[in-house]
């Protein structure tokens, strides 16, 4: 896929800080399959299973695994190679470098409703029909498409991009180079009712929202207010879309929340934690540091550090496998136990007779 | 319920393709239920339990099933009778006849922000405070909400409505007659990262979403625009709210996805799927042509054509209904088991005793 | 915290409707935590829990439970005290009191975009890039955010709050102290099509929404408008996030549906009714008055008043436990019924033997 960037085998080797075998000033224009790819793409040989096509490719440049042997050969034949210790990781970067995101360039759309002292850094990107309240400051080179809304005292960090339809209330706080999908809803009241015989009295909602560096939330995310303090989603966090975190909640550095995950008020979640997809989690629970939970899970109880668990209710992966090939063969099972007590009323009918 | 719209009999045969039996010049004013009905109504007895009711309707035209004897009763008293196929499809189709979208009427709004190079067809009708990006085209009586977000690129066919808090994101493709209901999200970033150590290096997104002909989308979904190529819905597919589509994903021609459906990356869906409400579908995997996929189902591997699937994990709907019949049960069984290890401790007892 | 507002305890026993021991005249400026509270702050003793403790505040004022005995003694050291019935209500309405929602002000913004005879009470606040469609009425206090689409025709009662980015389509009929969080949609088409062989017809959805008095709805909900007739959200009634209501459900007085809650065509809910996270219903059921559904559960059929039910398909809770239970030990329960067959083989064996 053509680029409309230039870069040269040399400067690539830079971006990725790996070495680089052969020519260092080849032009490469564009990223390709290993299948389509011309001698001005870069291309990916990313497992063993592309070490015996590697003479196949046509690319000019090629990024493999760094314990690949014979990579002479392909510098013979004129490729640029980049051995590197996690070739998708490189893959992604370089792919970062030519095709870098590209948004409209509207400076600050006069069509933008601001509010009182903006403090705004370096090439501000805003959107026509943007409303942004009071005393909110954001850093350098932050995008903001059209029909955000930002509330009174937001503060965005360096390079945020959010999208449009995004609605950020009061208060909320955003590190660097953080991306908000479209669509999605921080700072929404957190969902605290005192009862009341039949009726619920509305708790306020106090606290806010803070979001640190490097994460990025996807389209139709709700992330609630805090009741006090703060709902904090950790550096690195990646969630897809339609997730649903409530109030009070912290998330650790570098989780996932796969989509449509919900997690209920005043959950604790450690760092580098995988939710898969629909998985829903309890108030108050804490789900340690490095576990994963799989699919439609129903997490119940605190999950232990780095275990894997699965099943609703969630319990470990390996006791849930047991258990479920079980489950799928209880009509068999069943039939067994009808046996055995044909068996035995047989038996007991003999022991009768016997006694007799 | 009256309408605006008045139509003959006549007029109304040939808009359901229908034969038509007595009077085709009466006048039509509105539809109405069996029992509420007017001599100025067209109303529906859609199956046999209207059949000896049939007199009792004041209605002044009638749509049956073509199989319903003894119209000619019906006709001598005066009404107009439409035997068809298909009594709920011609209902539907009468009920479009008389109340069509009623749209408010805005033209391209002043207030509207277009971007270079747009082309447009006849009658558009744009609301207020719409972003519509640049070398956008659009096709004949498109009508865009307020606060619908269309990005550079995208292509737009005849008769397409996007309601209200719409974000399309560049490049996308719209095929005519789709509908998208208001909230709804289209190409936002796929959920791709690559894992390097404990942090998550962003793989951009570079395709596109493709909507084809006479689609309708949901309020509140979420279809994420493809790493490469694209995100495809076929024509004639119906979305539920909050579905959630990840990158990647093809769904067949005229597939069903109800409320909450969750479809992970690279999935294929064949064509006339019903995949029901709450379901995820795991990355990667095939539904073939015509499966049914129940309600709150996980689908863990390929379903086969014509498949009825229920469960998480889902499996054929039979025996997932003979293992929850076990299941349900279960309690019992286990009294069973105990009685039966009684019985052999009793026995292995006596036994021994006979040793003695 | 610190508040801006300052009320004397005489007024705060006046807004509680509670008794009130001590100094009606000292003047308290916030709210604060039982071990945080200073002389000019209330606080809250919810439980026997503090009744140790009660001499360790350095509180103002306190709200317990009336049923603490010794209150003469916090009274000598100088707290005004207000024993309650109910101190978590209590709570809830002090924070209310000193920390009441804190909108920005915009009159009606002259960027908001207002249709043909709007009906205003008092006091409206409406955001620019509002659209507000015609013969639109509402009370007195409404506050409306940017990015608000409000269809023809719809009310709105007193002391409504609308935030951003929602889309109410028209024809919506909404109460009095109403609110709606961000990015939630009422009044989408239902989700109704005839299938005419492989394809859908749309069914016109011509009914609409009627949210009563006292509603909360989160963020980023659904709220489909009946197809005829009415979707109707009884008074009191407060949904979490990203829940999704299909046309024409029936929602009664004070019910809770939790996150990402799912409720298909025409289901009747009863009054005070808990639908926990994630929980889904199938279409056409009824769920009596005070029944609470589990999270994750699938309701397939209705649930009677006061039950308490839950698993997926959804049952009597304490059954469920019971067979929840089993399931768990179901490797083992197979192990025991392994040993009962090779002992039934074994005894078969000997009696075979005997037999010889």
């Amino acid at each position: 896929m053509k680029s409309k960037i230039r870069k040269s085998t040399g400067q690539i080797a830079q971006h990725l800080g790996s070495d680089l075998l052969g020519d260092a000033e080849k032009i490469i224009t564009g990223v390709a399959s290993f299948e389509d790819s011309t001698p001005q793409d870069i291309t990916l040989a990313g497992d063993v299973h592309y070490l015996k096509e590697l003479d196949k490719t046509r690319a000019g440049a090629i990024i493999v695994p760094e314990s690949f042997k014979g990579l002479e050969n392909l510098v013979a034949r004129g490729l640029s190679v980049f051995p590197v210790k996690n070739p998708r990781a490189s893959w992604a970067l370089v792919l970062q470098l030519f095709y870098p995101p590209c948004h409209p360039q509207w400076g600050i759309s006069g069509m933008a409703a601001v509010g009182k002292n903006m403090v705004c850094g370096k090439d501000p990107n805003i959107g026509p029909f943007v409303v942004i309240g009071d005393n909110v400051t954001m850093g350098d080179r932050v995008v903001i498409y059209p029909h955000v809304y930002i509330g009174d005292g937001t503060h965005l960090g360096d390079d945020v991009t959010i999208y449009a339809n995004v609605t950020i209330e009061y208060g909320t706080k955003i590190g660097s180079r953080v991306i908000i999908q479209p669509g999605t809803v921080i700072g929404s009241d957190g969902f605290g009712f005192a009862p009341d015989s039949e009726k619920w009295i509305k708790i306020p909602q106090l606290g806010i929202v803070q979001i640190d560096d490097d994460v990025e939330i996807g389209a139709s995310n709700t992330i609630d207010r805090a009741t006090f303090g703060k709902t904090r989603i950790g550096s690195g966090v990646k969630t897809d879309n339609q997730v649903h975190v409530a109030h009070n909640v912290t998330v650790g550095e570098n989780s996932v929340l796969v989509a449509q995950v919900g997690i209920a008020g005043s959950v604790t979640i450690g760092k580098h934690v995988i939710l898969a997809g629909q998985t829903g989690v309890a108030e108050h629970l804490t789900i340690g540091d490095g576990a994963i939970i799989g699919p439609s899970s129903g997490v119940a109880k605190d999950v232990p550090e780095k275990a894997v668990y699965s099943g609703a209710p969630a319990q470990p992966h390996r006791h849930w496998l047991r258990v479920q090939n079980v489950v799928a063969s209880l009509p068999e099972l069943k039939k067994r136990i009808l046996k055995l007590e044909s068996l035995a009323a047989g038996k007991a009918g003999s022991n009768e007779t016997r006694k007799d």
